[in-house]
């Protein structure tokens, strides 16, 4: 019911960063599309759907001794419809066998009565005919505040019930996040005040490395926020993007971590899941393994060269 | 590019009413439950998945001459896994062939890249192989703006590509609504800001009946919000939520309207879906049917007789 599975992962792996899984046909290389279209001739969904499933095999079968934890951001597989979603419930599923945790980028949100529906699609349980079964089964998920606390509960009572976590949208790594989030309320931002929100969420939640369930997105390309935030709300873990393919370094990450390297995952997806369209060949497992060793090895150097 | 065609299908059947498609198994009567059961005997989710769609064509069925749009919720569809997924894009091309509006309640938002693929899901296309399709062919999808305009821009930008249109949460009816959305920021309320966003977002697409492709959220329950929301955003068209099960009635949600009738659709969703459950026998469509009528009479009531 805290963060410390994912904490545990991360000083196994001595790294901090999460994969990205967001994989457009674009970025698939031909020899994976022309297989998945020979295997589905007929349905180009399905087909879309199997390459998809197919490259993000390869990306986790390269990486899973070095990388603590995977992000599929669903809207990539949404993109491809319902046999989309069958291969996003696909990838959770082999993301999981690899040992990896998976962050189900879903930034979903809704009334409680519905609140709770989304939770039970991706942390926990559904009452079908004869007991309950996990339909998506990742172990954390993102979350939008917008609709406020009725928004937000069901997803930490899953939480406590089935030891998951999320991260809430706080500070997101977009140009145009200001619009709201940097508005003044009350003497504070609105980044921040849903910053100490987290903080009350995850209360009777913080585990042995000092982390509730309630996590916060906060994006690597507003520097200054990450180390303001990090102050504010010290045992909230931070899932961080823009790392990469949006510009932000190491260097601008650091202010994310606490003294031990830990409180924060950083994202990269095209970074690495692209890497080999950078090489000569198309071999997709061995450049995103050379770029996760580039990644992990700039990332620990910030951090003094170890976590934990 | 407009609200356009779903403000003709509201003055075609004299009602203003959405019904709400969110279809939980406890909802569902024993005999599409058994007949699910016995087409997928080993697979539950695709019997839960069956049985989903069973029931929302006899609600549909017995609606399709009275209601202009329905709005099915994909939480309750994401509860069910891929198979829920499958069911929710039948039922969306299903309400279609019927002469429904149909509004995708996804509540979906991302950053831009992002944002453009939860689009392409629900009101654009995907480039797949040999072309584009679209994977859930809605006309219109709700889009939560904690994001920014980033987030928002390409769901306005595939509105005006494919005359579609979006539901922006403006003003929600669940009782937390207020802890973000109430808060003051330079004079205004959060919601009066996004209010005035949706008439910003609109520029340029404004219909004949005068409301633009950018429509708002905002809740039944928040009777005085509504009437100022009103006023403030006179070319915004209104989803109304929480008419029903959760407390509103017709003359709650009379601020939500125009001088001719038109500005707004009211949802309702259990009370509808859920009629049969109050009734002795099981006939959902029936049941459904009598509620309908019920509330198109209130509504039309309460706009004295007449929309358009």
């Amino acid at each position: 019911m805290s963060m410390n599975r994912l904490c545990e992962l991360i000083i196994e792996k001595q790294n901090p960063t999460v994969m990205g899984l967001d994989p457009k046909l674009d970025y698939i290389p031909e020899r994976i599309k022309t297989a998945a279209r020979e295997q589905y001739p007929d349905d180009q969904f399905a087909a879309a759907a199997d390459a998809l499933l197919m490259f993000n095999k390869e990306l986790m079968d390269a990486t899973a001794d070095l990388v603590a934890a995977v992000k599929p951001q669903v809207a990539y597989y949404e993109m491809y419809g319902w046999q989309g979603m069958r291969a996003y419930a696909e990838t959770i599923s082999y993301a999981k066998e690899k040992g990896f945790y998976v962050i189900a980028d879903v930034k979903r949100n809704d009334i409680g009565s519905t609140a709770e529906a989304y939770s039970a699609a991706y942390l926990g349980k559904t009452k079908l005919f004869d007991g309950e079964y996990a339909p998506f089964e990742a172990d954390s998920a993102t979350v939008n505040p917008y609709l406020g606390s009725d928004g937000v509960d069901p997803f930490i009572k899953d939480c406590k019930k089935f030891d998951k976590s999320i991260f809430m949208l706080v500070k997101t790594s977009n140009p145009s996040s200001g619009e709201l989030q940097d508005k003044e309320t009350g003497g504070e931002t609105i980044y921040s005040m849903m910053a100490r929100a987290t903080m009350k969420y995850g209360e009777g939640t913080v585990g042995e490395h000092g982390y509730s369930c309630c996590g916060a997105v906060v994006g690597a390309t507003y520097t200054a926020q990450l180390t303001e935030l990090r102050e504010l709300a010290p045992q909230t873990f931070f899932l961080v993007p823009g790392y990469g393919a949006q510009g932000a370094g190491a260097a601008d990450v650091a202010g994310a971590f606490d003294k031990k390297g830990l409180g924060a995952v950083i994202n990269s997806s095209r970074g690495i899941m692209c890497a080999w369209q950078k090489s000569e060949g198309d071999d997709v497992g061995a450049e995103a393994r050379k770029e996760v060793i580039r990644m992990r090895d700039e990332l620990l150097g910030a951090l003094g060269g170890k976590i934990g």
